[in-house]
């Protein structure tokens, strides 16, 4: 059985925080296992095509009581959803914007508030808004199925999701790293231009990566520097302190 | 706090373990994670500059105690040493290679030994053999430094020590993936051709560990099916259960 050496990053999200860690993409999961080996461990806890009313139940089992003992502590939460409860309504993925928001504020009270089981004032969370999606890309990886699928979400409505993200991180002042602003101004405000860090329209390829992972860094640096990975100690000694004897 | 939801792999070795997860490598490690997501989480226990004799207090660290609760389970362990302890004496990193062997033996039984405080016997065991030196590349490295540092490694001592991984699999009769002689085959057996899987010598590259995670994964197809990620069932059921429900 695993011992309990090292405190945990836990990075809930959907299919993009899923995603995270393939080969070749260079994921933001995959570089934050990287850069923080030896230093804390990172859990993949991306659901594929959840929206936030079937993630509740998951994100209650990912987090352990007040009670539990010899389980790591989370001290870094990031969660990043939106890209499916922004789907268009009759879309079964579909949660309406305000159903959206008030999960993520019962979310962050499930690890913030006193009163609750899962009470831990130490994890520091982040907010990931939603990547813009780009609907002419998307509507042609839909239709290129077999059998042919219309297009399920528009543009509008997952910027709404992103701004509702930001207010939601504002309001219990939590980190929030804006990746849906980061993608939009690295595509000079050209929703076609955004296949520059998309693969379908939905899904970020590895230049999206590369962007979403530079900007977490830069939110844990400016509101968790003792979070940086150059801040922490590692877990056990380098080499060269038993080679100097 | 993180609860246990999922069960782990643990990938214990030097650097060329820690390395495992670094963006654009195609790592065996990030490979891993991605393909066993949402089943078993895969822990980087990389400790750069090791060699088996510094490791073994680390080890013991890694694991729980049988009296532990609340702790994952190891399903599946990787040991991957041998590339510092092959250094040629008075190298620091040396450890002779009876002493490396007999290292290997103490650790397996720390986890499949009935006496053990660590006693795990659904714990998997692989162990890997390190890749074989390219000293040709590893010389060139060595003496661009500041200042510049003699070899420190040698084909055949790596090779022997290759060998002694394989012989302790053999006769604790663990999983067994065979990282050297595959890279050597590989190469046409010619130490010079080895640049194409080593950056440095001593270090894999993307090419290097993609045939290290195809040998890892035919390794856990052939030894242990039953922990191929396509036979491992799924922590959270898949999104369309919720959206057919």
């Amino acid at each position: 059985m695993a011992a309990n050496v090292q405190d945990v990053i836990m990075c809930f999200g959907d299919s993009i925080t899923q995603g995270g860690w393939e080969p070749g993409m260079q994921g933001f999961g995959a570089q934050l296992a990287h850069r923080y080996a030896r230093k804390l461990d990172v859990l993949n806890r991306g659901l594929s095509g959840y929206n936030t009313d079937w993630a509740t139940p998951a994100f209650k089992q990912c987090l352990a009581t007040t009670n539990d003992e010899n389980v790591p502590k989370i001290r870094l939460l990031t969660i990043w959803f939106g890209a499916n409860d922004a789907c268009i309504w009759p879309s079964p993925q579909h949660v309406s914007l305000s159903k959206f928001v008030s999960n993520l504020r019962d979310w962050i009270d499930l690890v913030h508030s006193p009163d609750s089981h899962h009470y831990s004032p130490d994890t520091r969370i982040i907010l990931i808004s939603p990547p813009p999606v780009n609907t002419y890309q998307r509507r042609e990886d839909l239709q290129s199925r077999d059998p042919p699928k219309s297009l399920d979400r528009d543009f509008e409505t997952t910027k709404k999701y992103a701004e509702g993200v930001r207010e939601v991180a504002e309001e219990k002042q939590v980190g929030f790293t804006d990746v849906w602003t980061i993608l939009w101004e690295a595509s000079g405000k050209d929703e076609q231009s955004l296949s520059r860090f998309l693969y379908d329209g939905l899904h970020l390829n590895g230049e999206g990566y590369k962007l979403t992972f530079d900007a977490l860094m830069q939110t844990i640096q400016d509101k968790y520097p003792e979070l940086h990975f150059d801040n922490l100690p590692p877990t056990f000694p380098p080499w060269l302190s038993y080679a100097e004897g």
